[in-house]
């Protein structure tokens, strides 16, 4: 993996940078659409990469361990083969799920057991066997597993915790290198940094991160609740000791603003669920505020779902029929509204790198933060 | 509309013809998928064009009534623009779904009380109000006001029954006389033989039928759970009444096998929710017969979901990776096998057509049939 950062802002830390992998390059800053389980939910891979039009998803190593399960993974050739997508994928580690599970996991020293959210069956994870599970599914990038800390968490649960990630990572680090890539193609390691919301953590965790030398890093147990400063706060002091030649990857993150708040604090890669899942329950994201689509004073709007057009439910659609397709419970209305989402995210960032690559970036920021937080 | 009947086929009944209406042409034996409530569910309108491209669509009067409602579909200018939808529209009378409610309406000369099965209020459909109501929903072809008698059906109330549709189609007509079609395009009503699986009933309803002149007859109160044979029986007596020179519809039918024995006894439309009901359902229908997807023999079979390639998703998943989707409960599954299905469908009666109009659909038929009738 190579990482070629190509501008930095003046009036803020947003770069502008080119991952190159295997399965080819990916622009920055860049949103991540989430496949869990080897389909971004509703949508075609056509559609995903026509309208949407992604240079890499992300998908769930939790997930996928379940279903299909890891032997189906690699007698298809890996994920990329399994669901036809050859562009680039990055697979989390588990970490992040088994941490969900609360009642049903037990994290030790040596690994996390849990009990399967399907059919209830024990299963345990370790930092060397989930690595040998991201090297079955072969994505390009795969990711540490660490412990990720609830919100709010106290100091000392969340030292241990963070110095438990780190060992984790240190038996990540040598699994992978006793390894290698199952298909032909290089795997990139990103370590994850922890801390929870405490400054000082958040520097220690960020300074071992940077010391691992991995090609990029990651910024995990944010997004789990806390206030959207505590969050920008925690990213800003990570930023500023992560490598600058490496890509920075926020996880989890989050709402249209969050994630141009995060750029302009030095975050070059994100995911969320929350443009799709929140889809599939009628809200729409726009750059002039969000939409209920639900609501009914949509009913009788023939316009145009979104004039911008950037996908092409935008225009297919009008709002009015939207809403009916809601109403009647239709699962076509997911469908759109999910193409929509995703389709607005790709944009937001799209543009975010062109305002960074031009030189205007904060000023176009800013207008668009105080255009988005609004209800239409 | 004018009906064109291009071709007849020598070893059966079998026809192709050309039906021209405003919204263009229909090009016989056809298929319509099913479009309840102004979507056929889980396709976007774009695929449905491209990939399956059906000439003409139904939608379910009854279904549209209570949602989106007749207002909203004035206002958006009817139900092609509603969905954005360019092409012929068929709405059936909602007698059908009338019907399937059971417990939940009363049957009277007058027309039909209902309970909405959304919210529970009551409804009154008439002859003349169904014709009122398919005038605002704007299709191409509108169906006469009719009752669909269960299977079986004693005879004393099946002949009551029929003449009832009988009546209640002579209001049809005087109503459609009385009013225009309010959006500046032609509407064509079908009358609809009742009969139930009595010979001398379909005789004598198809004669009134045939009498009212009209451009179009369909054949409803088929496919409600008799046997096939009873079902041919029918359609054969009924298709050697109704006039030769206008399209004749069989209503509500049904397997790819049902399909072509009625084409070959003279029918030249159908719909059915099967091809879409059944994908949900993880079953496909194939040239070489039906595939459960869900079974575990597929779960690491990477061929194509069909290697005909009639629509891009035979080719662009494979049975592993879509049969990973039913196991995994997501969407995509379902949509995946929905394009499939219909693809198949319109598949089917574009190569009957083009077998009648070569002259070979009898033996063309015949191995379809046999070929069709297994599990794979
Ligand atoms: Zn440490
Ligand atoms: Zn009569």
């Amino acid at each position: 993996m190579i990482f070629d950062l190509e501008k930095k802002c003046e009036g803020t830390k947003a770069r502008a940078g080119k991952i190159t992998t295997d399965h080819g390059v990916i622009e920055t800053p860049i949103f991540m659409p989430v496949g869990t389980v080897g389909t971004v939910k509703g949508v075609h891979q056509r559609e995903l990469k026509e309208e949407i039009n992604p240079d890499i998803i992300l998908g769930n190593t939790y997930h996928l361990y379940l279903r299909p399960q890891i032997d189906i993974l690699e007698k298809a050739g890996g994920l990329h083969k399994f669901m036809n997508w050859d562009r680039n994928i990055l697979t989390d580690s588990g970490g992040y799920q088994v941490y969900s599970l609360s009642d049903n996991r037990k994290i030790k020293e040596e690994g996390v057991k849990f009990k399967s959210h399907i059919d209830g069956s024990y299963h345990f994870f370790t930092p060397e066997n989930v690595m040998d599970i991201q090297r079955s599914i072969g994505a390009d990038i795969i990711m540490a597993f660490d412990e990720c800390t609830p919100y709010p968490c106290d100091y000392s649960y969340a030292k241990r915790s963070m110095h438990m990630t780190h060992r984790w990572l240190d038996r990540c680090i040598n699994r992978l290198n006793e390894t290698e890539p199952k298909y032909g193609y290089e795997q990139t390691l990103f370590p994850i940094v922890q801390g929870s919301t405490y400054k000082d953590l958040r520097m220690q965790s960020a300074e071992y991160i940077a010391n691992a030398g991995a090609a990029g890093n990651a910024i995990g147990g944010l997004s789990v609740g806390e206030p959207a400063e505590e969050m920008y706060a925690m990213t800003d002091v990570v930023c500023n000791i992560l490598p600058e030649e490496k890509p920075r990857y926020l996880m989890g993150v989050g709402t249209p603003i969050n994630i141009l708040e995060n750029i302009a604090l030095g975050v070059d890669m994100f995911d969320c669920v929350m443009p799709t899942r929140n889809a599939r329950n009628g809200m729409l994201f726009t750059a002039h505020g969000t939409i209920n689509i639900k609501n009914k004073k949509w009913e009788d709007d023939f316009s145009p779902i979104d004039e911008m057009g950037i996908t092409f439910v935008d225009t297919y659609y009008t709002k009015a029929y939207l809403r009916h397709l809601f109403a009647a419970n239709e699962f076509l209305g997911k469908q759109i509204a999910s193409i929509h989402n995703l389709g607005f995210y790709l944009w937001l960032v799209r543009e975010a790198r062109k305002h960074i690559l031009a030189g205007d970036f904060s000023a176009w920021k800013n207008t668009m933060v105080q255009q988005m937080n609004k209800r239409l």
